[in-house]
């Protein structure tokens, strides 16, 4: 899977991710009508105006793009029927090529890390029979139990072919209260990206290992340190955009042969259409404001990239 | 809520919590056998003999106990029939006035945090509405993006008088890898204990915060120290039995008042079946099987309590 990302990156020339974490109030009210209309003011209609706001938009967007990273926390809000439009997403993107990393930050020790690892990148056996319940491409995964919480999700990616976005240096104020703490002279996340690599080392497709890092945007100075602790990872960086990073700030998170990093933007994409830069298109035309958006998108990365040289 | 668990540790004079963590090889072949014969062997078969089991479980153990501790990854690696088996079970232990602890280990940061707490522990708004996803009383939470990723569950505790057990010393043999790392001398999960209690601090019920920590049965050094240092939290303790910890390694995490803490075992009480000690019930009657670990459990530990007085 990461080879598929790889090449779809060098295809697309953008190696930026379109992260589905849809508001109920991002999702413009003609399609919030007509979920209500079919069922009422419940779970079930929220679920549907989601999934018909992500499908419009994943239409919209598909073909500029290598890869989405759906956020659960955001269909989970919304129960059982949330996590149904989850899984329809997922599949949808899946059917449209696309790479789908599950934004699902799970993390817990042998057997159930096993579990999650089974239930959103393997396949569960039930008698002789055996099911995948979400099938993301990728997942993100928390590190703070250690290898014993890892583990179970590596060896499903090694079955699999599928791969992991490890936390390192998340992109939220506040990430430096522990992950920033100094040990022997070093903060902790550069421990957890020595972790990261050294994971990462017996699974390697040709360049790259599937065993990646999240490190956020919003921390360029730590981004340049961690590229170089951990020289064969991808590097997932959130935070692009809503969060303040800029195309510039991301330079040293790739590495020089122009790989090595896939940048998201979520509201900036998706609620592009409320930005007063895209304010022309519109609500009803939404998904051109959020094209429109990925391709103003690229070109900041592709700019700052070809500046670096 | 917290409230709530002290009165029924009270009453039942058990500090404990039975972990609903179904693995489909604890379930009785009879059981699966049912379930597969209705459903075929697909994930909405698994989730019914696991739905099947847990009920049964419950049936016989609820007078007994306080609290149970569902571990939805177990239920999420078979997808949304899973889920629904999770959520099932949960609707089924609330009436029978069970406490019950999502052991979800969820954490993110912002609105996406708030999304999880308002999936498990809230109401989401859908139109004029407002629905509870999943319901349950607490759920654990993993502390590594700080305070950005906690406080929206705090505020969702506050508004629902539920509440959280935060992950600072978990009971796997690597939970070291991290969490002891010195930082200025002292361990990581002893700054993520102070920060526990720090969070914790406008969250209190009468003596206690709805607040709580996770500390591993397995590290009872380490317990003695932060209960110390958590002096109002709740500690939630896994490890237990099966992972090897023992009523004499707890007394430590409780205060003086005989509070303060509350022991899991899992696989202990609802595959008790499978052991030699009691497998006279056979694997029909895996239920009272259970009850009998269950007053063992009770028994071991009142008397490590007991002894330590």
């Amino acid at each position: 899977m990461i080879q598929k990302l790889i090449q779809k990156i060098q295809k697309t020339h953008a190696p930026i991710v379109v992260g589905l974490d849809p508001m109920l109030s991002y999702v413009p009210a003609h399609i919030q009508k007509r979920a209500f209309e079919e069922h009422g003011e419940t779970l079930e209609g929220a679920a549907e105006a989601i999934w018909q706001y992500n499908k419009e938009i994943v239409d919209h967007v598909y073909d500029l793009i290598p890869a989405v990273k759906p956020q659960i926390a955001m269909y989970e809000q919304f129960g059982i029927p949330g996590l149904m439009a989850f899984k329809k997403t997922v599949d949808y993107c899946k059917s449209k090529d696309l790479v789908v990393i599950g934004d699902i930050k799970r993390g817990d020790i042998g057997s159930t890390s096993a579990a999650y690892a089974v239930g959103h990148l393997g396949k569960v056996k039930v008698g002789n029979n055996s099911f995948a319940g979400f099938d993301e491409d990728f997942v993100t995964v928390n590190p703070y139990l250690g290898t014993d919480g890892v583990k179970p999700f590596v060896d499903v990616c090694k079955e699999e072919k599928k791969g992991l976005f490890i936390l390192v240096k998340t992109s939220n104020p506040s990430s430096g209260e522990f992950q920033d703490r100094l040990i022997d002279g070093r903060p902790l996340y550069e421990l957890v990206g020595e972790q990261v690599a050294k994971w990462g080392e017996d699974c390697m497709g040709d360049d790259y290992s599937y065993v990646g890092a999240v490190v956020g945007a919003t921390y360029p100075e730590q981004g340049k340190v961690l590229r170089k602790i951990m020289p064969k990872s991808f590097i997932l960086v959130p935070g692009y955009g809503a969060q303040g990073g800029k195309g510039a700030d991301l330079v040293h998170f790739f590495n020089e042969d122009g790989l090595g990093a896939i940048v998201n933007s979520s509201r900036g994409i998706i609620a592009a259409y409320k930005q007063e830069q895209y304010a022309k298109y519109g609500e009803e035309h939404f998904a051109e404001a959020s094209r429109a958006a990925v391709e103003a998108m690229i070109a900041d990365i592709g700019t700052a990239l070809e500046r670096a040289k």
